[in-house]
């Protein structure tokens, strides 16, 4: 999601979520590379170049620790909830660590080279370094919340674990959806898994902000049902992006995700739509050939995805998960006032992509 | 740890150990087993394939899960500060997914092929399912002790935590150590990666049994001393055998860490010894040929890091850490008829490998 496209100029909502954004990162951002730099040293190298922190020869650099989405989610929901945000630091560094851990993990597994615009870590350090510097933000998050003296802190570590297991589970249907013959994938799975790898943990930062500021078990509910709707619109959203985004502001090429064959939720939608445009998308979305695909080609499949109905499917679908979010967030935050900053983050993680 | 010898016929303490091995898997298996179930699908399968307890067709299968060495020292330790063993079950079931976690992971990292005499978990379900499902029981692992309701489960999530970023820096290390130059590998550098790889989670395993019977920190920390030096014996001891070891009784071939030029405690030791045996060793260890070598070459070699010292000094220094661990046991449990299954079980490891 983090590799997700830019961007639209941001309107006053954009602008005041890049600043909630911004003062997030200078809240956590002492918390997370104090919990980094207490790592054991060949561990912490490649943490350090992880964040970009450090180079891969160890020299500083002017670090791209990610736009920390998920940690302001978790100050502004216990904000939201009545709370401090400076009792819930920790926890949104905790929260930040484990999404890390994730990426470092998911881009061993999907052999992806290239995050937050630098080779990943294993292209540079190895499969083995990649999975257990994964392995050791893992158990430095929890130790972060155990060490928590908050009374909060033991019900977010369960929490968590919870949600990690989730997001495993999420990425384990991704990857085997990937190998599977496309009329062979169904919608409800590929919902399910979407959900798995966006909305739990962005459900999950919510809550554990909630659990911070004290609320009780009904607000947690809500807010964590508010993350994960979010996060599905947000999927959705860059679904559609990422077959007619306009590659000026993408920056990647026109219809990528179709030329790999990605079995985004629009695409999935259009086959599961059945009629003549889903047989028609479907004789197009065989294996790609040996030959590269001109323009004219993927233009020809985002028209079959599009007349097969996955564009508006994938529209309305948003829209709905974002009526949901809304219609949660005023269940776990009866205060309009206090709503603010959640509904900003969810209005820039949806309009934006990140 | 696991992938270790076997197994001197047993005398008196031998049997005694496997008493209480037989028991520490009746109390955890229960819990192991609902922690496992407890997962998605996708995961569920993978792990109940490690664990023994599944074929990969997903048909039952007699398992063999392990010795379960790591939760009978948590029992152990339990009960040897007077705890109720019955207290400590679940947090013995954490250790134990911790450690199959880290043997998931080192399978994947390692390319080991075989685990408790069957196709480790990446040959059959591929590496992400293997990495994934490490992660999965890592998470569940500190959700279990996240949720016991005992007041040390806090302190035995941050322990546990801690003990899982030791174990990544040793299994960094040990992936370093292989692809240097053997001459250019210390003796100390060695040692701390033998106790990070295999010391760390059977002092930590000792610590939690203590800290569930509310042991105060000085016994808690002389727990852990005793852990780390039964598991560091047993690695001098394993390494030993892993050398001069009777393949009638070790089920491997003579010389086999030798074949592969595994920078084990007496090879370095014996590389580290200077003088003209160790210059000598030092020729015979460069990369092995194409060809494999015969019983002759290996014996040569085996015979030249017993002329540099590497032998003596490996026994020497498991009886030192022996002694070591002794010494702790008698600091953390001075009623010395309590501390008998803690002494049984580290006699086992040291004697037997396992």
């Amino acid at each position: 999601m983090d590799a997700g496209r830019a961007v639209a100029p941001g309107g006053h909502e954009g602008q005041e979520a890049e600043e909630i954004l911004a003062r997030a990162r200078t809240s956590v951002d002492p918390e997370l590379r104090r919990a980094v730099e207490a790592l054991p040293t060949p561990i912490r190298r490649v943490a350090l170049y992880h964040f970009g922190w450090e180079h891969a020869d160890g020299t500083p650099a002017v670090g791209d620790a990610g736009k920390a989405v998920r940690p302001a989610l978790v100050l502004a929901a216990a904000r939201a909830l009545g709370g401090r945000t400076e009792d819930a630091v920790r926890a949104a560094a905790a929260v930040e660590l484990t999404h890390n851990f994730t990426l470092l993990h998911d881009d061993v597994m999907d052999r992806d080279t290239t995050r937050r615009h630098r080779p990943t870590a294993w292209t540079v350090f190895g499969n083995a370094d990649a999975i257990l510097v994964g392995d050791a933000l893992h158990a430095q998050a929890q130790r972060l919340l155990a060490e928590d003296p908050h009374p909060a802190a033991p019900a977010a570590v369960a929490r968590l674990a919870q949600c990690v297991v989730e997001l495993c589970a999420g990425q384990s249907t991704d990857v085997a959806l990937e190998g599977r013959d496309p009329g062979e994938v169904s919608l409800d799975e590929t919902l399910t898994m979407a959900e798995a790898k966006t909305g739990a943990l962005l459900g999950c930062a919510c809550a554990i902000g909630g659990l911070f500021a004290g609320a009780d078990e009904e607000e947690v509910a809500a807010l964590d049902a508010f993350g994960r709707a979010a996060g599905l619109a947000f999927q959705l959203i860059d679904d559609v992006i990422g077959i007619w985004g306009d590659p000026a502001r993408t920056g990647k090429p026109a219809g990528a995700d179709l030329a790999v064959r990605k079995k985004s939720l629009p695409v999935v939608a259009a086959l599961a739509s059945g009629g003549p445009a889903a047989a028609e998308l479907a004789a197009l979305y065989g294996p790609p050939g040996q030959e590269e695909e001109g323009a004219a080609e993927l233009e020809a499949i985002a028209l079959a995805v599009e007349r097969a109905g996955g564009r508006d499917w994938a529209q309305a679908q948003a829209a709905y998960e974002m009526a949901r979010a809304l219609h949660e967030l005023a269940r776990a935050v009866p205060v309009p006032e206090r709503a603010g900053g959640l509904l900003s983050l969810a209005e820039f993680v949806t309009r934006r992509g990140y």
